[in-house]
Parts: C-alpha cells; sequence; structure tokens
C-alpha cells in the first residue's frame, strides 16, 4: 500500500492530467466554434477557463503544501516542482483556448476564418488537440518515447502554421487587413499551444531522465519570411 | 550577520535582478535594431539570449538545490518557489525580445516597420524596457506601490496596441499584407513582454502580502475588434 504521501504525489499527477484533458477539449470546442461561428460554443470555452485556472491554483496549493509538510528531496522534489511548471504550462494552453473563443465570439455573427483557410485552421485545431491528448497520456504513461513523437508533431504544426502564411502573403489574398490580422493571431496561438503541450511532455523527460531534453520554449521566430522575404 | 542560507537566498534574487536587467537591455535594442534596421545590433540581442537562459537555469538549478539542502518553509519556501515563476517569466521576456530581433534580421535591409508606425513602436519599446527597469526595482525594494504602478503602465501598453491595430485596420493602410503581419506579431510580442513585467511585479506581491495580486496573466484578447468590427 502507497502511504499517505506518495498518495499526495499521485494526486498532483491526476490534477495535471485533468488540466491537459479540460484544456486539450477547450481547443478542440474553440476551433469548432471559430470555423462553425458558434457563438453559444465559443461562451463555453470562455466560460470554462475557469474551470482550469481553478484546478491550477488548486493544484500549486497541494504542490507548495507537500513541499512545505514532507520536504522531498531528489526524484521526489524534482517532480513537485515539475509539476508546477507543468501546471503552469497548462494554464496558459487553457489561455490561448480561450483566446481563439474570444476571437470567434468578436467576430460574430461573421467568421474569422474565410473558406479557403477552413482546412488549415481545421487542422491546427486538431493537431493541438492531438498534442495534448498525448502529453496527457505522457503525464500517465512517463513514455519517453512518446514524448519525443510530439516533437515530430509539433514540426507538423509549423509546417501548418507556414501554409497559413503563404495564403496569407499570396498577392492573391483577398480578404482585406482586419481578417489577416487575426488569422496571424490564431496562428500564433495554436503555435504556441503546441508549444506547452510539447514543454509539458519534455517536462516529464526530465522527470524521467533527469536530463532537460534539451531546454524547452521551441519557439518560434517569425515564419512569414522562410518563404516570404 | 547573514547565514550561509540567507545568503543563498539573497543570491537568487540577485540573479533574478540580473535577469531583468539583461532582459530590460534586449527589449531596448531589440527596438533599435528594428526600427533602424540595425542586422549587426538585431544579432548581438539574439545572440545575447543565450546569456538569460543561461542564468536561468544557474538560478533554477540554485533554488532547487537549495530547496533539497535546506527544505526551507513557509515564507522562506513561497519566496524560493516564486523565484522560479519570476525566472521563468523573465526567460520568456527575453525570449519575446529575442522574436523583435529576429523580426529586425529577416527583413533586413529592408525595415520591417513603416515610417507611420515608427513612433508606435519606438513608444512601445521604451514603455516595456521602462516596465522591466521598474519590476527589477519592485524585486530589490519590494515595494508593493510600485509593483501596483505596472498595472497602470500596462495599460499604456494596452492602449499602444489598440493604437496599432487602429492603423492597421484604416482603410488608409498601404503597406500590404506581410507588413500587416509582421505589425500584428510585434504588437504581441510587447504586450506578452508587458505581461509579463507585470507577472513578475504581481509576484513580488504575493510574496509580501501572501496574496496573489490577482491571479496574473492579464493577457489581451485580440484587441482589432475594440475598435474595428
Amino acid at each position: 500500500m502507497r502511504d499517505a504521501y506518495h498518495e499526495e504525489l499521485d494526486s498532483i499527477g491526476e490534477g495535471l492530467v485533468d488540466m491537459a484533458r479540460l484544456v486539450g477539449s477547450a481547443i478542440g470546442r474553440a476551433t469548432t466554434a471559430i470555423l462553425d461561428g458558434d457563438l453559444k460554443l465559443a461562451e463555453a470555452v470562455i466560460e470554462g477557463d475557469k474551470k482550469v485556472d481553478e484546478l491550477q491554483h488548486d493544484l500549486e496549493a497541494r504542490a507548495i503544501a507537500l513541499l512545505a509538510r514532507q520536504q522531498p528531496v531528489a526524484t521526489d522534489l524534482r517532480i513537485v516542482v515539475t509539476s508546477l511548471r507543468m501546471s503552469a504550462d497548462l494554464e496558459r494552453s487553457g489561455d490561448l483556448a480561450q483566446h481563439v473563443a474570444k476571437l470567434a465570439r468578436l467576430r460574430f455573427p461573421a467568421r474569422a476564418v474565410p473558406q479557403d483557410l477552413y482546412a488549415t485552421i481545421l487542422e491546427m485545431g486538431q493537431l493541438a488537440q492531438r498534442l495534448m491528448a498525448k502529453a496527457a497520456e505522457v503525464i500517465v504513461s512517463k513514455d519517453v518515447d512518446l514524448a519525443m513523437q510530439l516533437e515530430q508533431d509539433d514540426d507538423e504544426m509549423d509546417l501548418l502554421h507556414r501554409t497559413l502564411f503563404q495564403h496569407l502573403i499570396d498577392d492573391r489574398w483577398q480578404h482585406g487587413i482586419e481578417t489577416a490580422v487575426d488569422v496571424t493571431l490564431l496562428g500564433r496561438y495554436y503555435e504556441r499551444y503546441a508549444d506547452h503541450a510539447v514543454a509539458v511532455a519534455k517536462r516529464v523527460v526530465y522527470l524521467v531522465t533527469g536530463e532537460h531534453a534539451d531546454e524547452l520554449q521551441p519557439d518560434i521566430q517569425p515564419v512569414t519570411g522562410v518563404e516570404g522575404a
């Protein structure tokens, strides 16, 4: 039987998985909301982010209480500190899903995404959701190989991001500046969301191997120029 | 005389101030680089971000070692955990300054910022640098009133961000889509940079008062719509 201490540690891990599931669902629903121009769904996502924030507060409070009471060292200490970081990544992912939903709400009843970018944004949304589902699985399984897979998925996201920018700077772009601004921000939201999912997985690698998978923050520079200037 | 433990704690605080100074300088220089189209300066900022990352690694390692060795409780525990978060904010601010510099490099020898937005971007850059200087001062002084001031400065940043978007969606915009994309991303970088500076200051408030100044992540929704659609 596990002692109270390790049960507490486990429950922090479960809290992280709950957060990952919530923000995974949020990005999926936010994507539907922006593609379909669904105001109610957008509002549900915006409202739902409070639950993510609550989970994070709760999880942080428990992690800090555990540090104070149990004074873990070595691996256990690393788990708690890393959990704090993961919860910050997940909270931020929730914010980004919320940004997508807010853009849907802002443009309602119009749609922020023009028809010829529908498929690309749909793919970005689906990929983001898959990345987060895998990140949740990595938290549970501590599977380092699966964690490494997320990097490849993230390459796919970068590719989609480039596709988006190619559309934007194409001479045939006919949707005006405001839509270009919206699409630029949307692209950035998905891309950052994916970065946070990757960061969560990498932090698990760090826990398992004791080594930084490299240092996360894989973040982009402006991709416009890759094909553009 | 202070004991070794508190000296170590102080040195973590000093590390945070060093980071804040570096990333404050970085955003100032990145702004000059993008406004002047100065490739060498842009490259110096990009290169200089490594130093920020090193400082963060070093600071984190020391914080975790301190947790393991000294097992602080109560206030001291809070200081160490909060320091970890502040270092993450500062590291991320450094990334954002680097993004500005990378955009300058990408567009060189052209300039990313059209003449009629020069003044606005300059103001955003200066304000970002001032915000970070104040955040550094807050770390040193633990001055809660000064920390609260940063929120007002951040309102100013939001205002500048709106001005930027007003220019973008103005019918007279003549700079094409690529420049619109660049300016959209630039606006987002400065705005996020400011958010992180505010978050650092708020975390000091939390340390001093034990209360979350509210929960940070003041983050924007797309401001385009505020005056736009």
